[in-house]
């Protein structure tokens, strides 16, 4: 049997499926799969993979018998769509695209409106009564055909376009008239003989194989090589070429295009939700530059006329569709449509972004529904979306002085400076401003100063433009085509609708949920963690294996992490209590101190104020484990570093200025991290790491004595990187607890164990476990030992890595498994070769990152530990971590 | 049968032998040894380890029969000694010491004179006719074992000596009369029974059992548990007991004590070399205190009689010994040897420290005597010894102002300012002075000191002074016993043979080979590497596998190192070359630029100069392989940091003072150890390495085409961390190599590798081997990051680190093995894994320290690499490393 290399799909009938990615490319499996549900695809063919390997095997020769197959396909699409390629009276246009497995920048795109040329071009005038429309086509096609296929600099024809607006003395590509375009279209074809030495080929077929052969030719580019190198991508999977036919929503006003949502992107509401443009390509909804119609009557306060209204019985044919889609998919669907003179075809459909609300109210309405179950619900929320759900809102009791409305694009609330541009944005964020960006519109080019600001405010656009869309990806609140207010980028300053001026730097608030935006700073209330919330919470808690903890150090900060699901603290810093306005003069006064006695002085003053702390903590913890961390960082943080402020303390303290500076000088490092810190100073100062033993166990023993409570503190070495240092400060360590135990007449047990923050503590982690009870992995700095990169300093060089791709994420936010998590894996495994019963937790940051849970999991931690608002985060992603690993 | 407890050893029958050490210990085993190959050692008798782990098994009590066992051993002594003890006509005095299997701190060490009582003070007093040597004897029997046997503060009775000596108005204890003595021992048992409650134990009986029972206590104090526990020993092992019957060299004109080596310790000539004291006691020669006798005529020109002229029957039997001791252990020995009333007794014998000169002499001339093979020669030589031989010493030829003479204790030459005291020394030379320590004499509390120091030079004590044997041991060059100077410590100087005045500061030089002391600097020439030396480096080199490499960024350096008989280059490093005065501007210029274009003009003004470097360093490695790291430090290492060298640079290249120091704060990092710098530069600054590398290749291309040599230059790029630096920054480098090879019409071939230096490289060597042709170990930076410790920050802990035996040793000098060596393994074994030929070498400065070798060589590296005077040491410790094996 001869091999088949072409797949077509069309007309209900698909070759292949949503299941061939490997041989059809992620593009044309997706074409195939709604064209096999019944939906009205724009019928096309699939080149495929297959062919692309042949091609190279063979010297770039087609393989026999493909020249045939695409013949015979596309004469299946002529007749499928009446209309015929090359035809001068009613020609059959096409658009190429490549499709490989994975999508892959790089490689060639899209070539749209293929087959036009001087005679066809006639045809299309013909057929859809629209002379400026059918050369505007053209004129297109020859731009990007003479760019992607043809190798031109694409810069040449547009600037050939700017001087025949300049000519014309207009400013926009749409006052440009018919003739004008026919102008152009003979000044282009002029162009590309001179520059390429060649005609512009009229002939489709030639067009046709021109196209195909420069997707094939893209795969082996430079910048495709690079990218697969780079994502480890064999060269053998090569990539398919669809071709479909063209439909136009811009041919009149029985055309229209459009986008929707089988549900309600922002509230996860079961209403079907769209907009859409009559006589309009895809491309004008989501670019915002007209404001766009509402498919239906159900959602919003549109006065524009609805789809529903518009055209009727393709609204009726649309909400079929949609039913089909999500009984197919089992999920929301955003979909793209597009009417040529009364005919709805389907352009693409996917699962649909949503709102971390909508996401949670869409997945438990599934189960209710029975389309899916709880444990499929669990893994439809992504956990980093949970963020937009626990952050604060604005009070509603608070007075809110409303300057303009939008539409309610991305739900929460923010308050923060005005800025004009991205640039500024991430420049006042660094400065450590908070910042709304305020735009007419937002393109991809802006994406940076989203990152950076608390909101984004846009003049123009709908839900789903560029703004709207992007905002709910990022769980930032956003307020999109806002009329109500006047952009002057120029004059840096907006107007509101009642002419009031906003300038840069001036303070206003953003509802995202309402699209209210006011001025000044609105006060905030804490999120509502009930509801489907609460139902989806209680799913994830039946599901996951790992516990999860939080970072705390303050009574406060335990009680928000209980609040949102905490089973103990993994980290409690004691440093931040030191840091405290009336305890940093007992610390200053430790350090300064010449001699023992000195210092033991000082640390008495202090003991009495951990020990409060502690017993704070602990009562919020009602029992839970509690984690305490001993003084870490290098003593000079607690040391003023300028002259003005070494001044003032010197007067403050009664102690010589030059004294106080030469302290501050002998105690500077070249270093800080890879300094003088953690358990070295337990081992040079064991008085302070005594004093804090003593604070932990004596809140403890009281606590226990007098209020009947249960508790074993888990008292934690830092910076441990050989055995005999935790040997010797364990029995300290044990010492002073026995001895308060002993003072107080209880006998409460308490674990001494370590952080494994250094390589060399993982890489002997064996040895180390014969004194510890617990390890806690200290990702954090475990990272910067790991790859010698300082986290202060990396921002030279880091962007940029992350940008290339040199490193896949920033190793700070998501843990390298790879490189960092083989040490900890490593730490793990002689830990427990030693002692198979240690505890094992992590408490870097990377405990509260989806995949980094998800990591810890995998190798059997008991715990993580994060901040109290990614404690939810840390819950899901464990229960994840169960379902992804059946 | 039931089981031994007690060894017997004397007059020439041991019921042990040198190899019991498990059962005897060390102390016990050598002593057997010696008694069964014919020396005459007192008689005595070890009492096993197995009784010290019987004696914990069963809570404290000796087993059944060690009683009797030890009677029975001690009638045996006094037969042989024809003394009895507790008798109070001829008493027998015994000592007590401890030892384990390995010399152990905190245990009991030694009890000298026991036996002594009221009573048995007469017997000695008829047998040695000398009043106040048994008074004495006596007093300090009861000081030491009331210290170390009944545990009382040792400075009471101490203190009570010091108070008779104050009523009495002497200084010395030398000064006080038999009388003195014996008053000063009523007031001592009368502060015993005071103090303890309880009389001194005046049965002999009591008193040895006292002493047993206190060395098998000790073995479970604090010290020695926290000891054990910090070198893995095993309380099972235990300790054993030996007890050994008193000999005295301080009885009269008849006696003498004395200590020799086998041959010249110094120069290792064949020549018996020793000195002793008449009616002294072991300790006063070693002292120093009084000026001691040589043993014979062979050497030195001490005007004082020979022993073997005053002792001539002594001098022909300790000769006798001196052969048997050859023959029997086949190394030069260190021998000590009391004579009482004309009766020669062996009291210790042991392998001579040496210096490195007498080291390779000794080895050599053992080969010729047929005593020892080629490889024991090799094994001989401690390979860190090797750098007494490779440093320069005076210039014979230049003009010597000689000071004074003292002996030539360890050779060498050094000049520095005079220092008074140990902690000066430290002092100055941290301030970067070379000093000489000057002392009467030197104690253990000098040690540091005399590390700090060049050279010592002290006024009293002889060959085997402290201050001579460490020297020698340290390879410092130290003039001892220079009676022409006179020290005034309190005016801080010292006045010469000529009573000429030398204060602190001022500038002498030291001749250890001479034992002259010369006024101001005198020049140095380059140590002589052929004859004996030269000899055993053939040796050396028939045995090693492993390669040795230098460390070397100049045509000078590669010369000395390849005369040293370095293999090649391992690690040039670019950064050295940017230093050079004529250069830095250029570099300044570069970093200043703010774009591209600028930065390529400053490098186009640097590329001549490197390119000059490589032309002359591969010049003069004649073909051998040179691997040249690209640039690695931050860049702010290149611009001055104070407000005045700023304001002097701005003026010299016309920038504005605001704008450099601008710039040079935009470079401050927080921990530069862990920033922007190596293979991070190359990715922010393609240009820079593009520049070195057309650099490298021009050279090497140039060389090739011209003058038809043959060379593979490696070009190693560092700091790497994630395998797609390598692979971005490797084919940056291939690009340039090859245009560069394509310019010069050439076809050089070359190598690019990286740095396994951070430990995610060695985690991932696996994925780093796809893009690396050859892995060099950074084992200065792999330790750093490993440990999380920072060399230029560690001097706060590490000392105490070292001191407290945390570490084993300072990582920065000898290879941590079980952490950091972890790593390096691994990195080999992943490397070979993907690459199986891939090229592995070191070039942290562990590449010339001979443990570090030794692991490197386990590890099947192909090379190490270090500084060119540590070359033949590596050599060495690599032909080592084969033997060890064996």
């Amino acid at each position: 049997m001869a091999v088949k290399y072409v797949y077509f799909f069309g007309d209900g009938n698909a070759e292949g499926s949503g299941k061939m990615k490997n041989l059809l490319g992620g593009k044309g499996a997706n074409l195939a799969e709604m064209t096999s549900i019944g939906l009205p695809v724009p019928a096309g063919f699939t080149i495929s993979t297959e062919v692309c390997t042949e091609f190279y095997k063979n010297d770039r020769q087609y393989p026999a018998g493909l020249k045939d197959e695409v013949a015979a396909n596309l004469a299946k699409i002529e007749q499928m769509m009446g209309k015929k390629f090359g035809d001068a009276a009613n020609p059959l246009l096409v658009s190429v695209r490549s499709g490989a497995r994975a999508s892959m920048p790089g490689m060639m795109d899209t070539v749209l409106n293929l087959g036009l040329n001087d005679e066809t071009v006639q045809g299309v005038i013909a057929q859809s009564g629209d002379e400026r429309f059918a050369y505007d086509a053209y004129r297109r096609f020859i731009q990007m055909y003479s760019n992607v296929v043809l190798g031109m600099d694409g810069d040449i024809l547009e600037h050939q376009l700017e001087q025949l607006k300049e000519r014309r003395d207009v400013a926009n590509d749409t006052d440009l008239s018919a003739a004008d375009w026919k102008e152009l279209i003979a000044g282009f074809k002029e162009t590309v003989q001179q520059e390429l030495g060649h005609p512009f080929p009229m002939d489709p077929q030639e067009q046709l194989w021109g196209a195909v052969g420069a997707v094939f030719g893209s795969w082996m580019n430079q910048r495709a090589i690079t990218y697969r190198r780079l994502h480890s991508i064999p060269a053998e999977w090569g990539t398919a070429v669809n071709v479909q036919s063209m439909v136009f929503g811009n041919m009149g006003d029985d055309c229209a295009t459009g986008v929707a949502f089988t549900r309600d992107p922002s509230t996860g509401d079961k209403i079907f939700y769209g907009e859409f443009l009559v006589n309009a390509q895809g491309e004008d909804v989501v670019a915002g530059i007209r404001t766009p119609q509402p498919i239906n009557r159900d959602h919003g306060d549109s006065e524009l006329p609805a789809m529903e209204e518009v055209l009727p019985d393709c609204y009726a044919q649309l909400v079929e569709i949609k039913n089909i889609l999500e009984k197919h998919y089992r999920d929301m669907q955003d979909i793209e449509f597009t009417i040529e003179k009364h005919k709805l075809y389907m352009l693409q459909t996917r699962n649909g972004k949503r709102t971390a609300k909508a996401a949670v109210k869409i997945a438990v309405d599934m189960v209710d529904e029975g389309l899916i179950s709880k444990e499929e619900a669990v893994l439809r929320v992504e956990p980093n979306q949970l963020d937009q759900l626990l952050h604060p809102s604005l009070d509603p009791d608070a007075e809110r002085d409303v300057i303009a409305k939008g539409l309610p694009a991305s739900p929460g609330a923010a308050s923060g400076e005005v800025v004009f541009s991205a640039d500024e944005a991430e420049e006042f964020a660094k400065g450590g401003h908070k910042v709304i960006l305020v735009r007419v519109e937002t393109s991809p080019e802006d994406i940076h100063g989203m990152h950076a600001a608390q909101g984004i405010l846009t003049a123009r656009g709908g839900m789903t433009s560029h703004a709207a869309v992007v905002a709910r990806g990022m769980g930032k609140c956003c307020v999109a085509g806002c009329g109500d207010i006047k952009v002057d980028y120029k004059a840096q300053q907006f107007t509101d609708r009642a002419g009031k001026v906003f300038k840069k730097g001036d303070m206003i608030t953003l509802d995202g949920s309402t699209g209210e935006v006011m001025a000044g700073k609105v006060p905030t209330v804490d999120p509502e963690l009930t509801g489907d919330f609460g139902k989806l919470m209680v799913w994830v808690d039946d599901i996951r294996r790992l516990k999860v903890r939080t970072n705390a150090d303050t009574p406060h900060d335990s009680k928000v992490a209980r609040d949102f699901g905490a089973e103990g603290i993994g980290l409690c810093r004691t440093e931040h209590m030191f840091f405290e306005a009336e305890r940093i003069m007992a610390v200053r006064e430790m350090i300064l101190s010449e001699d023992l006695e000195g210092r033991k002085r000082a640390l008495a003053k202090i003991i009495p104020m951990q020990k409060g702390d502690f017993l704070g903590i602990f009562r919020e913890m009602k029992g839970l484990p509690v984690t305490i961390r001993l003084l870490d960082p290098p003593l000079h943080e607690f040391l003023p570093h300028t002259d003005e402020e070494i001044a003032a303390l010197a007067k403050e303290m009664n102690v010589s200025e030059g004294a106080l500076k030469q302290k501050v000088e002998s105690l500077h490092e070249f270093n800080p991290m890879l300094g003088h810190r953690g358990c070295r100073l337990g081992i040079t100062f064991p008085e302070i790491y005594d004093m804090q033993v003593q604070a932990i166990m004596e809140a403890a023993c009281e606590l226990v004595k007098n209020e009947g409570f249960d508790i074993v503190p888990e008292i934690m070495i830092p910076l441990v990187g050989e055995v005999k240092e935790l040997a010797i400060l364990r029995a300290n360590a044990c010492r002073v607890a026995d001895a308060t135990n002993e003072r107080y007449g209880t006998a409460v047990t308490y674990l001494v164990g370590t952080m494994i923050e250094l390589p060399r503590a993982a890489l002997t982690a064996d040895a180390i476990a014969e004194e510890a009870e617990f390890f806690s992995f200290g990702t954090n700095d475990l990272t910067q030992t790991t790859y010698g990169l300082s986290r202060d300093d990396a921002g030279k060089f880091l962007p940029m890595y992350v940008e290339q791709e040199i490193y896949p994420e920033d190793p700070f936010v998501a843990l390298d498994q790879s490189g960092v998590g083989q040490l900890v894996q490593m730490g793990c495994d002689k830990g427990r070769q030693t002692r198979p019963d240690i505890k094992l937790g992590i408490c870097g940051e990377h405990g509260g990152e989806p995949s980094s849970v998800i990591f810890c999991h995998k190798i059997g931690l008991d715990y993580v530990s994060c901040s109290p608002f990614r404690v939810p985060i840390a819950r899901l992603a464990a229960a994840h971590a169960v379902l992804l690993e059946q």
